[in-house]
């Protein structure tokens, strides 16, 4: 099993170490030319010369990140399977493209527009009534691009702070918290879902998940496994696919965005699920059969961003994994994360504590929103 | 953390495996010329140049096996720290001087004789009283280089057969099992002892191993922990050390052999402990703290020898986490192992039994020997 991954960053690198076990011998393509991956055969560039030296290397294709070149992706596509497709990318590289997709499937998103122009989004905000939340249709990660109207008179200032030509308008969601519906797809189209996980951002980064959740009862979970599903089943998907998901204060979700490819939110898989998202990403691509998301124990993973706390130290804690990236120190970069476990939720909840006061940037670890 | 590894093979492979999450960058180094670990960066051979490559790769060096020339490691142990160091090795490569040691700190063990002549080994297996083990004093692995007596008369025909210029006769112990007890020993002198395991061989090579033990109590495992706390105290010793103890019939802990390294019999913990035999064992090597041994739900490591099975079977199975070593099929060769985890021994069992099912060369597991 020779496999291409096309991003080599640090999803690139977990999934080189969960494959490698089952008997893959990894390629990974970082065209950009600054890889961190640290495992696995690297190559850098977008030249031809270093292209066909990959697609030679490999048998199949995955990738870490969805905002690819089509050009690049069209082109492996023809000489080797790529997984997921370039349809799936297609679609997750346009918000606009993606929401359609979740009202076509009865997905609940909240009501949306797409504008051209300054003006038609002071028009869109009307419409919808704000507050709104204005974001370029590509190309965004992590909370860059977007804006939030609080008056349809601020149209002007954020169409040219996004600089972007075409722009999605999205009525605000009254939600208590987000959670992220994680599943896997193999190519004979089995599906398994890992339980939910409960997501808190900081400045547009993740700053923590925390999975299962003790108050998700079976029917909501049942709800997500069934949005995803439809998705997965509609795209042909093979690999892992993660769906964003507000819970509004009636407990309803509503889909938020998706990605296609392994995710941050579900990095609490590697020490407390049965399977890790990685591994059953690695299996769906190779056409092996899928292991079993079972949560083991409770979760909380917290990413390690801008700067490393003290390795030691945290390491000496109880219930700590530590996954550390290879990659230098820079504000606002995600650098390592670690996942805390525990077999109780208030165990769970002084590890996470003892773990982020040892963590630059200290924050506060909250309890659940419950619906 | 610039990690070199003494050694190609699969041990060296899942060190790198566990140690790159921790920050570390892995060197290993294979004077054969057979790598097969497929992780960090290679070297191979031991000429002089690539030696020096080696010491200036590397901060601190470990290795995976302890067949190892003694002059290679003196040298690399005068420019760099080595981890468990050179004088574990001297006592584990000879196999007088590890009864010496086990002797001399109190741990029972079977009487035993050194002899350097056929005549030698006859007189002592008249004095231990047949049937007695007859052994090369070093390079013992897997079983090679031994012989079981029956009778003294058959000193002349084990002498030659094992064709080494000393041997260790040791007085048969009638045990009803082999367990094993996994420790790690940190650069501050603090230990960590996994749960015993016990092992079942077949044809002299590890066939399975299974822990923790529903009938080990804690008084039983507290003696084990102590004989090894014994050992590395006394060697100053800093991480994994293996102690093969058989359990005699009226429950008694006879101390076989030890392995300065991570050891096959404690594979089980990548997937049934909080922390791995390979983690703590980088952790350890590294000074980081040590991590968690608590056992997690109950496992069997099953060995896959010679040939694999198909791993889309095995992974189609519950509970199944399958480790490949990416090497070649060969007769007798260990290629890949599998942990097999459950929550009951009933579940474990059958879980087990469909995977032996698919391996080549049937085996049947049995139900512990209660002592």
């Amino acid at each position: 099993m020779r496999i291409g991954i096309l991003g080599a960053g640090q999803l690139g690198r977990m999934m080189a170490l969960a494959g490698l076990p089952l008997g893959g011998h990894f390629t990974l393509l970082d065209p950009g030319g600054a890889p961190s991956a640290g495992i696995g055969d690297i190559l850098t560039g977008d030249d031809d010369a270093t292209i066909e030296r990959f697609i030679d290397a490999v048998d199949v294709v995955t990738y870490e990140f969805e905002h690819l070149p089509v050009a690049l992706l069209a082109r492996i596509e023809k000489q080797r399977p790529v997984y997921p497709s370039s349809r799936a990318i297609a679609v997750c590289q346009h918000r606009g493209r993606e929401k359609a997709l979740f009202s076509k499937l009865d997905i609940p998103t909240p009501a949306w527009r797409l504008v051209e122009s300054a003006e038609a989004l002071a028009e869109a905000a009307r419409e919808l009534g704000c507050p709104v939340v204005a974001k370029s249709v590509t190309e965004g990660y992590d909370g860059k691009g977007q804006a939030v109207l609080k008056d349809p008179d601020q149209a002007f200032e954020a169409w040219a702070q996004i600089g972007h030509s075409m722009l999605i308008v999205e009525a605000f969601v009254d939600f208590v918290r987000e959670l992220s519906i994680i599943a896997v797809r193999g190519r004979d189209g089995e599906v398994r879902c890992w339980p939910m996980a409960e997501n808190q951002h900081e400045a547009g980064i993740l700053r923590y998940s925390m999975a299962p959740l003790a108050d998700i009862d079976d029917a909501l979970q049942a709800r997500a496994n069934g949005y995803i599903e439809t998705l997965l089943a509609e795209l042909d998907y093979v690999g892992v696919l993660a769906l964003e998901l507000f819970q509004t204060r009636d407990g309803e979700l509503w889909a938020n965005e998706m990605a296609p490819r392994v995710h941050n939110s579900g990095h609490w898989t590697q020490n407390g699920a049965a399977t890790s998202q990685f591994e059953n990403h690695i299996r769906a691509v190779c056409g092996l059969p899928l292991g079993d998301t079972a949560a083991r124990g409770l979760s909380c993973m917290v990413n390690v961003i801008g700067e490393e706390g003290d390795p030691a130290a945290l390491l000496a804690l109880p219930g700590v994994h530590l996954h550390r990236y290879a990659k230098a120190p820079r504000a606002g970069r995600k650098l390592a994360h670690l996942n805390v476990v525990a077999d109780d939720n208030a165990t769970l909840m002084a590890r996470v504590r003892a773990v982020t006061a040892l963590l630059p940037g200290a924050f506060e670890v909250r309890m659940s929103h419950r619906p």
